[in-house]
């Protein structure tokens, strides 16, 4: 007998990962990128607050976090104006989704997405032995009608729906959400993925009962609080629904700097006013230098832009690749047609200012 | 039909956590530890090296970390003498083992541990359905022989031993681990817990061909490294087994913080000779306050000490929330005859200090 014997389902998983990180692509390349604009960071940083609160815990990293995020969890909720019991914490938004698949999905069991969308959702769906069901996007948007009738259709335990969208950056205002909350069908969960909410305009976030049990929401600290490398993300919802991923999740699986981080963080909303202007004045930047390149980009309620190159797929990788020969770091979507597109994320002036200079000579070389 | 529907398996499930954390004692207590010495924490804490690159790093917390760990895993190659792919790096050693179970453990398959041997391992086999058949510790160490037979008895998917063992902190030196490696039955993938081997002698580590299919071994920084709080583990094993761990973890789960703090610390190895300076002082401490107080301790390998309180396990409660009442948060096992004992973490001397001071006071009342 082999050992190990590992189950059925992992034997049939691909050795495939979600997204490689720019540290990979940087030894290949031999050297490291001038302007990370690829993984939708937040360039602008994180509030001085927060950066003081986690060099001042550094040195109490022998204790282990209190595994119940207590007081994160008691400020998120003071922020929300919900319950404590409405809220999980976890390992990012991508630990969150693993969580909430498992909890949902067995083998065969079908979950609906958008053909492009997260590819992490979908790294998940398939870890569990799920089955993926796809719609289109329509004109660059996700389409939560056709989303909701495919569910139907599928019996599909989940519907993952991101607004705004990742990776094209386009959204739907609240009302569009709000007035397809009946057509959820009976036994299906919406997945409201909001990671880059805080950038958009205030009546992009649907109002839905916090105890609705048809919708959970996600957050993050990755985006407009600019903390992606400490991996804390939380999860909105019901609180019976909340209460099930204490079965199965990391207890102990946050780290006690990011915990301290994001609460002192969250406590300043003044500095996430600031990185929206950052983040605005980047988004117009990004449309001239594309305007400036004969290019057009796509509205964005995000901290990036969908730039879209105006051919095919091997086109926009052509740009990319190129691109990235020049020391710029950029993703670009997966499937037809959103991959016409390449997605830079919004950065300080010196990384746009890098993009300004060399997208022209890439399209020179790729044109000719 | 019920929103949202959960899979069988979840709605199984205890609602059970396998730790509670300080934090939630101290709010139930309305007041904070004194001394705290239940959680294994290294009080003696991370190297300053470790604390100055995290305090570093903080500003960079808007990157997210590389998916690969590629910079902790090359330099944890080089320490132990392996090659990058012998390593997975995790969420801790907890993290870790979640993802081992669900690589291996299929609902009604069985693992073997030891009755009274680490809730998270039981947790996570819980928690993907798996079955746990236990055998008893032998004079208060954990018994491989019995532990093999139980394994080929249900035909085990999966084996825990640690070595040095929590909660007990006794040890079996490497050579007894070696004699019983052609033990493991066909298909059984030992599960070596090391988290405490680096406050061990040298001959307590076994000697295992790193590509012996047949075994993995768990290490982590939370221990002598001193970072509990950073969620930093790792695993060392055959490259096939530890490639599949890429199918299903969460690439973007590490903190950015704690991998660049983790790096630090394995470079100090120094702090790591001082700080089993400490330890060792310490343990000997808490002997002698065991000694002066009527009490045993049993002999330990780790930074904790099992003080064995010479009744049940009633009255070893009661010593445990007459402590913790007097601001000492300790723990205790959790089965007969383990549990006739509390287990003290060492720590710095105006720790020990006060638990010298109140255990007196604590023994003369229950015993009055």
């Amino acid at each position: 007998m082999k050992t190990p014997r590992y189950t059925s389902l992992l034997t049939t998983l691909p050795a495939s990962v979600p997204f490689v990180g720019p540290e990979t692509q940087e030894r290949a390349l031999g050297r490291k990128f001038s302007a990370r604009l690829g993984a939708n960071e937040n360039g602008f940083g994180p509030s001085p607050k927060a950066v003081d609160a986690m060099r001042d815990a550094a040195e109490e990293v022998w204790k282990y976090a209190d595994p119940t995020s207590f007081d994160l969890r008691h400020a998120l909720a003071r922020h929300h104006d919900v319950a404590m019991e409405n809220i999980v914490v976890g390992e990012g938004i991508d630990g969150l989704l693993g969580y909430l698949v498992r909890m949902l999905v067995e083998p065969g069991q079908c979950v609906v997405t958008s053909a492009g969308a997260y590819p992490t959702f979908n790294y998940h769906v398939v870890g569990y032995g799920g089955t993926i069901e796809t719609v289109p996007y329509q004109n660059d948007h996700e389409d939560l009608d056709a989303l909701l009738t495919r569910a139907a259709e599928t019996n599909a335990k989940l519907v993952y729906f991101a607004n705004p969208d990742n990776p094209m950056g386009t959204w739907h205002n609240g009302a569009y959400i709000e007035a397809r909350l009946d057509k959820i069908p009976d036994g299906t969960l919406l997945v409201l993925d909001e990671a880059y909410i805080e950038f958009a305009d205030d009546n992009v976030a649907p109002k839905i009962d916090i105890n609705d049990p048809r919708v959970i929401r996600m957050r993050t600290f990755s985006k407009a609080y600019g903390m992606a490398g400490a991996r804390v993300g939380y999860a909105l919802g019901a609180p019976q629904l909340i209460a099930e991923f204490e079965k199965i999740r990391n207890h102990f699986g946050m780290s006690r700097i990011s915990q301290i981080g994001a609460l002192a963080a969250l406590s300043d909303q003044d500095w996430i006013k600031d990185v929206n202007k950052h983040v605005a004045k980047a988004r117009g930047q990004i449309a001239q230098i594309a305007d400036q390149n004969g290019m057009t980009t796509l509205p964005s309620a995000t901290n990036f832009v969908a730039l879209d190159c105006g051919q095919d797929d091997v086109f926009a990788r052509a740009v990319l690749e190129e691109l990235a020969q020049n020391g710029i770091f950029v993703r670009m979507p997966s499937v037809p047609p959103l991959n016409r597109c390449i997605r830079i994320s919004v950065g300080p002036d010196e990384d746009l200012d890098l993009v300004a200079r060399v997208l022209p000579k890439v399209l020179e070389k790729l044109r000719s």
